[in-house]
């Protein structure tokens, strides 16, 4: 399993872990209690934005497995990255020409788990994510992905345009979406592929634009803009499946 | 306008509310307000599931535009259901063969609001809904329909599978989506639909199932059991629109 779930009790071990910056999902704090490591838990809690919730210490002593809470249960998610070299790998070792996705800031934690399930059910050998601002492996993330999480990897990346210029040297072309772009239908989209979906709000980022090869367009007959990203990304990772498997 | 956001002021407004069954989608009470009528309310917020926010004075006042408050604000929406007769003549009027979603009991109000962003865009002319269980017509719905609830009207019936009954007799085939069903491709999809998309863990319930003319599967390559609810939603409607624009 690369993704797995923890539990911290006790107060030094929460705060330890904060200054270590492990990724702390949920905290759970005794009510009532005001001292002062407490209050540097809850300071930390802030400033990590982690979501607290005050119970009483029958709760607490029911979600213990130490037995020696203090009053502090913090729960956390870790998970294993995966090397960009493991996703083309994978492909290879299928005998697939390379299938996968680029998520450029995915912010909504709901839309990145969504979009994982997806990926692992078109058949996507694995999914690039960028390191700084978007939504992280979290626990809500691992939850929507329906176990996805634990079946097709995921890598995490500085720079998203260099990583897909250094895998366009490896035959890959990259597609992105975008109401401009030839629509999808009439695209060749059989040959090793990287979906490249952007931010809920906007869009896909200029450097990364830039190193797409193709631009497909969904076609829209309504009233809105767009698409929530990760029906789009659905949408778009099946006219992929579509278009390989009549080839096929 | 179909759709509306209305905010409640001041201790009986929001008890009447709460009395007459209008739906309050978040409540705001003053921090620390123990008296009578707000125990109350907490137990009306607690009965029918509210997510309550205690904030400071300052806050409801900002908040506040009658200024009387009197420690407690309640945000709902309102929204103006649809005939099923509307959404036939909204097809009509377009001259085209009537495309509707079904959606049997969807739980999550984000899936519910993605469900019917994509349905706006995909050309359908509406969307039905059940009475019971399901979602209603929130604020966190219409936020994540995009604006699309203000667009694609929705009819809300007591009992879906009479609907569909009755529809099967204007000439709607039904299609559920199913992993057993013949591949979504390899079916004409292209006259007067209905899309029928089932809950999110339980699928299509069995009466509704029962009044499905085609079963579609969506061909799924990965390790796990099915796409989220709105992402196949998206897929499948898209697999229509495809087939129609193909056809035109």
């Amino acid at each position: 399993m690369r993704y797995e779930e923890f539990t911290i009790e006790g107060r030094n071990a929460v705060i330890e872990a904060y200054r270590a910056g492990r990724p702390i999902d949920r905290l759970f704090l005794l009510d009532g209690c005001q001292d002062g490591p407490v209050v540097t838990i809850r300071r930390e809690a802030q400033k990590h934005g982690t979501p607290v919730k005050y119970v009483s210490r029958e709760r607490l002593d029911q979600m213990s497995s130490t037995g020696k809470h203090q009053g502090v249960i913090a729960y956390g998610a870790a998970y294993e990255y995966a090397q960009v070299e493991d996703i083309l790998q994978a492909a290879k070792e299928k005998g697939e020409p390379p299938f996968l996705f680029v998520l450029d800031n995915i912010e909504d934690p709901h839309n990145l788990g969504a979009i994982i399930r997806t990926a692992n059910l078109a058949g996507a050998h694995g999914v690039i994510i960028p390191k700084n601002r978007a939504a992280g492996l979290t626990a809500t993330v691992a939850k929507t992905s329906a176990g996805a999480l634990n079946f097709t990897p995921v890598a995490r990346v500085t720079n998203l345009a260099r990583t897909m210029e250094e895998l366009k040297k490896e035959g890959i072309w990259f597609v992105c979406a975008d109401m401009g772009g030839t629509r999808m239908y009439d695209l060749d989209l059989t040959g090793p592929i990287g979906l490249v979906i952007g931010n809920e709000g906007e869009g896909v980022g200029k450097l990364v634009r830039k190193s797409c090869d193709l631009t497909a367009s969904i076609p829209m007959k309504g009233d809105i803009d767009s698409l929530n990203a990760s029906v789009a990304a659905g949408v778009l990772a099946y006219e992929i499946v579509r278009q390989r498997l009549l080839k096929g």
